[in-house]
C-alpha cells in the first residue's frame, strides 16, 4: 500500500473553535479533522493549513494537506470526512498533489473579508458572522483609507506579535471596502499576512470610519512601520478566510 | 402605577429553540423573552406572538405584545430585554400600542422566505440558514408553480393537521422564486398561513424544480384543496419569518 498526499478544500464556522491551528486546550479544526482521518483511516494522520485562523475566524475557503493510502480516492476521502466532522466543518473537494507540494509555502495570495452590518439592536441572525456597528460609518473614507494598503509594505504597524527574525513586509494585491444592502464588507488579497494583520487592519479602519483617524494617519501606520495601531483588533467574527489561491489553480472535486 | 401595552419587533435564531411558542419541554422564544420580561420587572408576564414558528425556524421580523408598568420607555424595555436575553434573541425596536390591539389579529400580513442553496457537499458557513441541495433545480417551473400560489384559494392540501372547525381558505398576495448567486429564495406573503403551510408549499417546489411534480399537478393542489401533498416538508432551517406587516405600519423604535 502506497501513500499518496491530498489537498482538501475545507470550509467552517469558527465560532465553536480556538482557531485552527491544534493548541493544548480547546476544540480547533486541526483536532476535528485529523480525528475524522484518524477514524478514516485507522492511523494517526497530522494535516497542514495554507493559512492559520484565529479563534473565531470562519473560513470559506481553507486549503489543507495530508497524507492517505491510494487506495482511498479523493471523492471518497470527501465523503468519508464529511461523515466523520461535525457540522462545524466540512471539505468541499480534494485532489492529489505532488509529494513535495506544500499547501502553505505554494499559496501565491490569500483573500479574506470582514463583513461589517449597520444595527442598533442585537442581530441573532447576522452577529454570526458580522461586526454589529450602532454608528455611522463614513465608507467612502475607509475605501480611501484601504487603497493605502496595496502593494509593496512593511506592515509591521499591523501586527501583534512580531518575531525578530521575521521580515513584516507584505504584498496586498487588493483591499477593497464595499456597501450593500446595509453591511459594509472589506475584502483584502495579499501573498500572505502577518499574524492578527486583517483584524488589526479592520479596527483601525473602523476608527478612520467614524472620523477617530485620518486617511493622512492610516496613511504614516503604512509609511512609517515603527508605529502602533490605536484601536483594538477587530472581533474575530466578522472575518472570513474566503480563498487560497494557487497557480495553476488546484483541481478540486468533491 | 399603569401599566400599558407594548409591541416588540423581535428577531431570533431558531436553531436552538424548539419553536416559539411555549411548549411543555424544551427551549422556547417565548420562555426566553418571558423570562427576560420577568427579570426587568420583576412579575411574570405572558407574551403574545403576530405568528408561530415552528421547532428550528428562524425570525427575522416577528411581532410580540405584552403589558409593562408604565415607567418603563418602550427604549428602556428594548435595552434591558436585549440585556437578559440570551444570543440568539433580540429585541430590536419597540413601541406603545393601544389595549385593545391584538398583534396576531391585527396583523394584516405576514413575509415568509425561505432559502434554498445549490451545494453538493455540507456547507458550515450556509446550512444554518439554508436547505442545501446538490440536485439542479428548474427555478424557471418553480417560478411558474409559485405563481399559481397568489390569490385567495383553498390551501387545506398545504395543511399538516386540520382543525375542522377552522376555515382553510387564505389569501396569498405574492409568491416568488428568485435565484441569485447559487442561492434560490422563496417568498411568500399571505395574509396568514395553516401550520406547516410554508414549509409543505416549498416541499413540493421543490418536487417540482426537481421534475418529480409537473406544474399542472402542482396547481390541482391549490384548485382540489382534498389532495395531500406528495413530498415531505421542506426542512425548518430553511425558513424565516421576515416581517408582520400593520396598516399603518406600527413605529417601532430601539
Amino acid at each position: 500500500m502506497e501513500l499518496y498526499k491530498i489537498a482538501a478544500l475545507v470550509e467552517y464556522d469558527g465560532t465553536g473553535f480556538v482557531g485552527s491551528q491544534r493548541q493544548a486546550d480547546g476544540r480547533t479544526v486541526q483536532g476535528e479533522v485529523e480525528g475524522a482521518l484518524a477514524k478514516l483511516t485507522g492511523v494517526e494522520t497530522r494535516i497542514h493549513a495554507a493559512s492559520r485562523t484565529d479563534t473565531g475566524v470562519h473560513a470559506f475557503g481553507q486549503v489543507i494537506s495530508f497524507w492517505v493510502r491510494d487506495d482511498l480516492s479523493p471523492g471518497v476521502v470527501v465523503r468519508a470526512l464529511n461523515h466523520y466532522l461535525p457540522d462545524d466543518v466540512a471539505v468541499k473537494g480534494a485532489c492529489v498533489i505532488d509529494r513535495d507540494f506544500d499547501v502553505r509555502r505554494r499559496a501565491v495570495s490569500r483573500c479574506y473579508r470582514y463583513s461589517i452590518s449597520r444595527q442598533a439592536t442585537p442581530s441573532p441572525l447576522r452577529e454570526r458572522y458580522c461586526l454589529l456597528m450602532a454608528r455611522v460609518l463614513n465608507v467612502p473614507m475607509m475605501r480611501r483609507a484601504a487603497r493605502v494598503l496595496q502593494g509593496t509594505h512593511d506592515f509591521a504597524s499591523f501586527a501583534t506579535s512580531l518575531e525578530e527574525s521575521e521580515s513584516t513586509v507584505r504584498v496586498v494585491h487588493e483591499a477593497r471596502v464595499v456597501e450593500a444592502g446595509g453591511t459594509v464588507e472589506f475584502s483584502i488579497v495579499g501573498n500572505a499576512f502577518l499574524r492578527h494583520q486583517v483584524r488589526n487592519t479592520v479596527g483601525q479602519l473602523l476608527r478612520v470610519g467614524l472620523g477617530k483617524c485620518s486617511v493622512e494617519e492610516f496613511a504614516d501606520l503604512v509609511s512609517y512601520p515603527g508605529r502602533r495601531i490605536a484601536g483594538p483588533a477587530a472581533p474575530s467574527r466578522g472575518l472570513c478566510l474566503m480563498q487560497v489561491r494557487y497557480e495553476p489553480s488546484l483541481p478540486f472535486a468533491a
